[in-house]
């Protein structure tokens, strides 16, 4: 019998679950080439103008596929509605059954986005991370913040907006989980004061600049999910000691590495997978020196190894009560 | 909030719906170029073999878009389980938003492909059927029959299947409907007999040949759903008066116009499409000597049709509870 399981049960039962070290597997995986991920399918409406993606994929010898949903109307907000919503459906690779239907809204992309954040923190920011730079007041740049918790000691955060009542509703939504948050409207704030700095916004002309960027600095980019948008200057990932991506395919045609290449600041050649990156000890940080940028584009693994780790949870929940 | 409809419930709703009208509806609508079909997304298995299929389209200015998942997994009845298994979801055209989601196990494109063939009845077959003629015993040789009901007063048919045991079930099913079901293992034992003949087998060779084929006969063939299968030999097309198809753009890659283009018996130019029929009287059938064939492959309007139709008695049984 297919489960239908709602936002509110979700995030019940994300607390049962270690999404990065998931995440950090569905990488791993990819990067072996044991992803299969069709292309993204997609419709366009013009009135009102909205889009749907369909984003689906599975791991060989893995038990599941997944397909999800997700849609972007951008004359929601008129009506009170948010502008993204979805869902993921998790099927059997076994018999094609549907397991359960994860009426998430978005949220688990938000969550999957976020757990992958965390993980380019780990293998590529700095061990003494001094200050937390967001750029992104909104719900990414909320829960990009909570899942660093995990992976650095760092309470220090400065955060980006584009006015002073976001900032102000970021500060108080996010100073009761222990951050000291500061905020500022001026990019090379962050630049001169963080080593650590995370990028989610919706820009499509770079916030930051090459010579902004100080020795020691991490940064992960995750906001230029389709070609037109960009949010870091194309020097910034030449002058980077190290440069990895998600995807060296979908990089091809979407992100910041995209740009780059496009602009002849860097190469192929130049990317590391995030996959690759995390089973390798000399391709991650080697000294606190080194300038890393991730280039997070988003994969369907992702949402396949989030939606296996709330099935498994829920499949232990139902299990207990029969 | 999103609706879940399960397989029982769809089966209730069903009896207050005419798939018949709303699916001819979805034939004229596409014929005029007013549906939005991209390419079908695709999965495929080997441990154990089966597929995925992702079909999704709307209609322009309508309220609704649907994605409908199917799959089929072979080894499936060695544990129990039928082959194939699917689901539909329909979303809101003007917000995204998921208003509902069929588990209807595939019955719901049973249903919206026997409607087709009742379609392909009223406009192309003869007006004074004697008998009908089913190939193929399964699920939807049963459901075609009972879908010509409200199409023809004929109740003579003859039904052709690969063994004794399926024609007896099929008899049984079917008498207590009204029917006087005659059975054969012999497919010109109904082209001798029958004027009205539907084909629903997944034969990979014809099982019909041109010199059987009658004056006034109209088939209407539905199994050949992938480039290998066919059920009509070429040279019957050549034969018939009027090939009408659910979709030009799709005979150019399956179905039995598809083998009859590629053997030379037939041109695209020989083709009409289903909508356009419906909406022009001199594509129709025009006497009763006519040899008439309709190729149905399947197209996501179906799809849509039929889920829409499902949504608008669950959401007026809702207004009434409120």
């Amino acid at each position: 019998m297919t489960e239908i399981i709602d936002l509110d049960r979700i995030k019940a039962v994300l607390k049962f679950i270690d999404p990065i070290q998931s995440i950090e597997k569905g990488f791993v995986a990819y990067s072996k080439g044991k992803a299969v991920t069709p292309p993204v399918g997609e419709m366009i409406f013009e009135d009102p103008p909205g889009e749907a993606h369909i984003k689906y994929g599975y791991l060989k010898g893995d038990d599941f596929y997944v397909i999800k949903i997700a849609s972007g109307f951008y004359e929601n907000p008129k009506i009170g509605l948010p502008t993204s919503t979805g869902l993921m459906l998790l099927f059997s690779q076994k018999t094609g059954e549907v397991l359960c239907i994860l009426l998430d809204q978005g949220h688990l992309t938000d969550v999957r986005t976020a757990a992958a954040g965390a993980v380019a923190a780990k293998y590529l920011g700095p061990k003494d991370v001094h200050k937390i730079g967001i750029f992104g007041a909104g719900i990414q740049g909320r829960i990009q913040l909570k899942f660093l918790k995990s992976i650095t000691k760092c309470r220090q955060v400065m955060v980006w907006g584009i006015n002073q009542q976001e900032l102000g509703s970021y500060k108080n939504d996010m100073e009761p989980l222990d951050f000291n948050i500061q905020t500022t409207m001026e990019p090379g704030d962050i630049a001169s004061s963080c080593n650590l700095i995370v990028t989610c916004t919706p820009s499509k002309k770079p916030l930051l600049q090459a010579k902004q960027i100080r020795k020691g600095t991490h940064i992960t980019a995750m906001g230029s999910d389709i070609p037109e948008k960009q949010e870091l200057d194309s020097d910034i990932l030449k002058k980077a000691d190290k440069v990895v991506v998600d995807s060296i395919s979908q990089v091809q045609e979407r992100g910041e590495s995209f740009h780059a290449m496009e602009d002849g600041a860097i190469n192929k050649d130049d990317l590391k997978e995030l996959g690759t990156v995390i089973e390798n000890k000399e391709f991650q940080r080697s000294s606190e020196d080194e300038i890393t940028v991730t280039d997070l584009t988003g994969i369907a693994v992702q949402d396949l190894q989030i939606s296996k780790a709330v099935w498994e949870v829920i499949r232990k929940q139902k299990e207990k009560e029969s």
